[in-house]
């Protein structure tokens, strides 16, 4: 039986996985929040202006709490995105070339990690890289941009891929009994796998991203966190593509 | 085939999953480092005695490099012990009750963790409560206690469990073909899994840990994190215990 064997090799090689981290919690602190008293003390003691200060509920929660802002449960929330993003490219999946991150943040931002990009580790160093990246749309400022601000929408992006199938994971999707069997067969269906999880701690997803969504799934009946959802389709992922 | 399948449910829920975050990152400043210069500076900042302060490379990285600490490679690095710990406890695994988590510290302390605790996701709130668990003993400080330091070491706490199976996680162990597989045959055969996974950046298991572990074994030829092997671990002890 070993031509079987080999052809489902061949057949996987091609096939690639687009991470979507959307609606990501991560952003600079809006126009309306840079009068709040906390807002510019901060700015002070940081010597920075708030433009260039990426929102934090550690330190901005009571100014968020006190705005005017749109979803601000979804707000200031930055260590989501670093956790899931190290977990995504530590991962055996995107060490053998299979994976490609995107970040869609809360103000529709799209954040392009190339694959050998190692983020930082401490999360002062990840808000300092992310606080240089939304001022320069890149980083590093110089060569090889590592992380960089597209121009294009999430739409633009995703809607470009052909032979494409988009599954966005939330509590309000419908329940599936194996998460292995249910990617198994998109990816032998489709070339390209779109997996799209909420980086954000409470809410629902955008309609700029359930616009792209082909499919809508649950794990669970309970609220998931983003890096334990991810930890489950990496390890589903690697089962299939990498370890079959 | 009911019965069958009825019989290894029952069996199943008598299973124990324990987790050790190995030789753990995570201590105070030592005694050696009380007296350089970036320790002092940091200590006046924070007007907190070294004693209180968490080591973090992040602020005393040169410090420990100046240093004549043993093992400076696997130092000052808390915030590996803050992911693994945040995975851990918010798995499907844990809420299934099927979990238990030590935090085994490179000074060799040893950190009890209840099931219900919900770490601070933020890195700096993270600290701050284990400031206040290493200079109290125990978080919160009244009442039922959460996190806590035991008086006993961790050969002791593991030697003590009934009919166990010790796996630690390392590059230097066997290489397996199905981690799945692996695991299944020991939660059929034990009623106690240990999971040992190293929580430091750079190194190899201390003595004291290398003692409890019955079988070691690599999921990769390359490094790979805490948090990523972990996330793998929790997938499959999950499809073995939850979704079988």
């Amino acid at each position: 039986m070993l031509f079987p064997d080999r052809l489902s090799v061949v057949i996987m090689i091609d096939r690639r996985v687009y991470l979507v981290l959307a609606d990501a919690s991560l952003e600079t602190i809006p126009p309306s929040l840079w009068s709040d008293p906390i807002i510019r003390k901060h700015s002070k003691k940081k010597k920075k202006h708030p433009k260039y200060i990426i929102l934090d509920s550690l330190y901005h929660g009571s100014a968020i709490v006190n705005s005017k802002l749109e979803d601000k449960e979804k707000r200031g929330r930055p260590d989501i995105v670093h956790q899931a993003l190290l977990l995504a490219q530590d991962s055996e999946l995107n060490n053998a070339g299979f994976l490609k991150v995107y970040i869609h943040t809360i103000r529709g931002n799209v954040i392009i990690v190339k694959q050998n990009v190692r983020p930082p580790r401490n999360y002062l160093r990840f808000i300092g890289l992310m606080e240089q990246l939304f001022e320069l749309g890149r980083v590093p400022p110089r060569g090889d941009p590592l992380i960089s601000i597209s121009d294009k929408s999430i739409g633009d992006i995703i809607n470009s891929l052909e032979n494409r199938f988009v599954v966005g994971f939330s509590r309000r999707g419908r329940r599936i009994s194996s998460l292995k069997d249910f990617l198994s067969r998109i990816i032998n269906g489709y070339k390209n796998l779109v997996i799209v999880i909420g980086a954000f701690p409470h809410g629902f997803f955008s309609e700029e991203i359930l616009a792209i969504i082909n499919d809508l799934i649950a794990l669970s009946d309970r609220p998931l966190t983003t890096n334990y959802v991810l930890c489950r389709v990496i390890s589903a992922l690697e089962e299939i593509l990498i370890s079959p």
